[in-house]
């Protein structure tokens, strides 16, 4: 596949990606859905009159709209057949829009002059805890070396209902929240800014297809057709508040205070070329929970932190999506169990990816050993948690054996100080 | 006061109360806007040209909505003008709507022909743990007498995030739910129908106001201006399922497969005159925590319980808002210390109310203490935890010294018979 548009080969967007996102432009202060096509904008709203296959040509209204939850709200082979038209209209063989100037003009916008905002209406997020190395690390730290998996964590995808109404867009900065924390054990708690502020390295997975019913379950063996693609995600997280606030219910406003996902949705057509073998799972899960075919994805991440004080961004973790124990379709169908039903635009955090080596984890609670390993960055700075002014970089791509490349574009946000409370 | 709508002393619905709903009548399938009246729905889409006051003349489109949030999202200002408008317009002494009869006819619809249906878009649902005797109560049954209340309780008021898909209103079937569960310590897991199926009754909040941004803090004194409304909750809940999920994300697939909440919200300028003493606190929170006036409220709860064999409901449980530890706007300070953002119509659940005699707990947990002690309905039948066909209704209320009573009408909902899983 070769487009019209021109883009380096270590683009996060070629032909082959086509992921999904929403934006405004200086032309443009209206929400437009468009698709990303090396360093432009394809803007869906204005080309949704060519979406004339036999499945699109009666639902071109999804392209006018100001969020991606109308067309996830259609089906699998929508989507297909959305694919192959936006494929087909960028390929260099079809002239429809590369020799149309005015057409051409109006429909491609530069990347660097847009604005990238939330995909979709977030009527729910749940964040799952699926990374066996990292729940491991976790649990050694907090409960010793022998019970350190949780005796539930490979029976049950673990996961939590998350806040929907912070999460925000890469590049939103994020402030240092005030919280109480017990910073001596048996002590007294204390109130003040977050001490121990960390990021998660997750990936999140955008809900697809009709709405569900209450009462209706999605077992794993049919997930697939929910699941519409990915983006990455920072769950932003304040170790000491959470420590003293999640017995008995859970995280709560540790956890709230904003969470980052990458503007870019890649969805599942682009991502198939990158499917991997399932983790191991040693104890059989039950049958609400099993699926044969692959469905893990050889996705390569990346954690950089800069620092306020220099240009030079230091990368801290090189993780993996592969690394998760359960796949989506399983998280899916323990979200749904119990009858909870699903809408288009729902969002499933993946939990923190950590990899088996210590170059891999996915937080600074397990890269720092809880503190007690401080990372050194390239400008010889030292970081146990994250400090005011840093800069988290998510970065997530996928190469396969012909050296095709698709990238998820950048998860960043920066770190503030904390603002001063008035009582 | 005194309306030309006639109804008992005893409605729930007097021109004291006027709670906002949203309905569709065999007339009208269109969402509209309504406030109870007695027996009747005043249509507020019809009357909106008749909000003429300073503040409302013009805004009246957002009684034109489908939902409540435009309406909620607005201030308390607008909130008591519009108070002010239908008590006015439903006065004895009042013509405009009493005496035209065109009018008259199309803005009033029986409530027992109208269909009631969510009042507002609820971005995020998050629910609380505040009375102290619900969390001793639980914490004798799993944690012992010595260590009943976590040492975080009396210090945070502690919340998770729920499931808002799952959120559906009174007379909404819910399903028993198929789920996973530790029948024995230690031994293997064990899939199928919940067996400990529960109820919990609580009252939940609307949010109101314009929203607020990401790294925002509502503090408890602040928090008033945020509070449009309340309304019965019945969490739902999967004790066994609950039991094996919990640890350490807290609740997560027990409590997603269904949330009822009654359909008529009961603002604050309503509940005003049922204003009592706050719950006495022993240790003094944190100053983002603390206010000085009175908000709690003496709102007298009841919990019928009517089984599938018999006509007759048994009351099984008397308790009382007033009986919770934290206020709702200790709870919304919670929620937001950490700079979680409010959108009009999120929703706070308060957390089970159980008072502190054995008629007065808010769960079949507490009431049957754990199964130990089953109670017998009217019928003569026993009752450990719910069972198919039952029905469960709650009810509040308030009365004060001169006898001026209003109410929040019903918040029911049928269990029905697990769903057999096809695998
Ligand atoms: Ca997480
Ligand atoms: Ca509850
Ligand atoms: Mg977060
Ligand atoms: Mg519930
Ligand atoms: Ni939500």
């Amino acid at each position: 596949m070769k487009s019209f548009i021109e883009y380096s080969p270590n683009s996060d967007f070629p032909i082959e990606n086509l992921p999904y996102g929403v934006f405004t432009s200086p032309k443009n202060v209206e929400k437009h859905i468009g698709v990303a096509i090396g360093e432009w904008i394809l803007d869906l709203n204005v080309v949704s009159h060519l979406f004339n296959g036999p499945l699109l040509k009666d639902k071109q209204h999804v392209f006018k709209e100001e969020k991606l939850n109308a067309f996830m709200g259609l089906t699998r082979p929508h989507w297909i057949e959305a694919r192959k038209t936006i494929q087909s209209l960028l390929d260099v063989s079809n002239t429809t829009l590369q020799n149309d100037s005015q057409l051409r003009e109006r429909a491609f916008i530069k990347q660097r002059e847009a604005k990238m905002h939330v995909p979709a209406e977030i009527g729910d997020y749940s964040d799952f805890y699926s990374s066996i190395h990292h729940a491991t690390n976790v649990g050694i730290m907090f409960r010793g070396k022998e019970n350190a998996l949780p005796s539930n964590w490979k029976h049950i995808p673990i996961g939590y209902h998350g806040r929907c109404s912070s999460i925000v867009i890469s590049g939103t900065p994020i402030t240092r929240p005030y919280g109480q924390t017990l910073p001596v054990d048996g002590a007294e708690p204390h109130f003040g800014p977050c001490r121990l502020m960390d990021f998660e390295l997750e990936m999140a997975c955008f809900v697809g297809g009709p709405p569900t019913k209450v009462g209706e379950r999605v077992i794993a063996k049919e997930a697939e057709d929910r699941i519409f693609g990915f983006v990455l995600m920072n769950d932003w997280s304040a170790r000491d508040i959470q420590k003293w606030e999640y017995v008995p219910l859970g995280p709560f406003t540790a956890k709230n205070l904003g969470t980052s996902i990458s503007p870019w949705i890649v969805t599942i057509e682009a991502l198939r070329p990158y499917i991997v073998d399932n983790y191991p799972q040693d104890i059989t899960p039950f049958p609400y929970l099993r699926h044969d075919d692959k469905f893990n994805f050889d996705i390569k991440l990346e954690v950089d932190l800069k620092p306020e004080s220099s240009p030079v961004a230091t990368t801290i973790s090189r993780s993996n999506y592969r690394f998760l124990y359960w796949t989506v379709k399983q998280q899916l169908a323990q979200q749904t169990i119990t009858g909870c039903n699903l809408r288009p635009g729902d969002l499933l955090g993946s939990g923190t990816i950590s990899g088996d080596t210590s170059d891999s984890y996915g937080s600074m609670l397990e890269l720092s050993w809880k503190g007690t390993k401080p990372l050194r960055l390239l400008n010889s700075e030292e970081r146990k948690f994250l400090q005011d002014g840093d800069t988290v970089i998510l970065r997530g791509y996928c190469i396969d054996e012909n050296g095709v490349r698709i990238g998820f574009g950048n998860c960043e946000g920066k770190l503030l100080p904390a603002l001063p409370i008035q009582e």
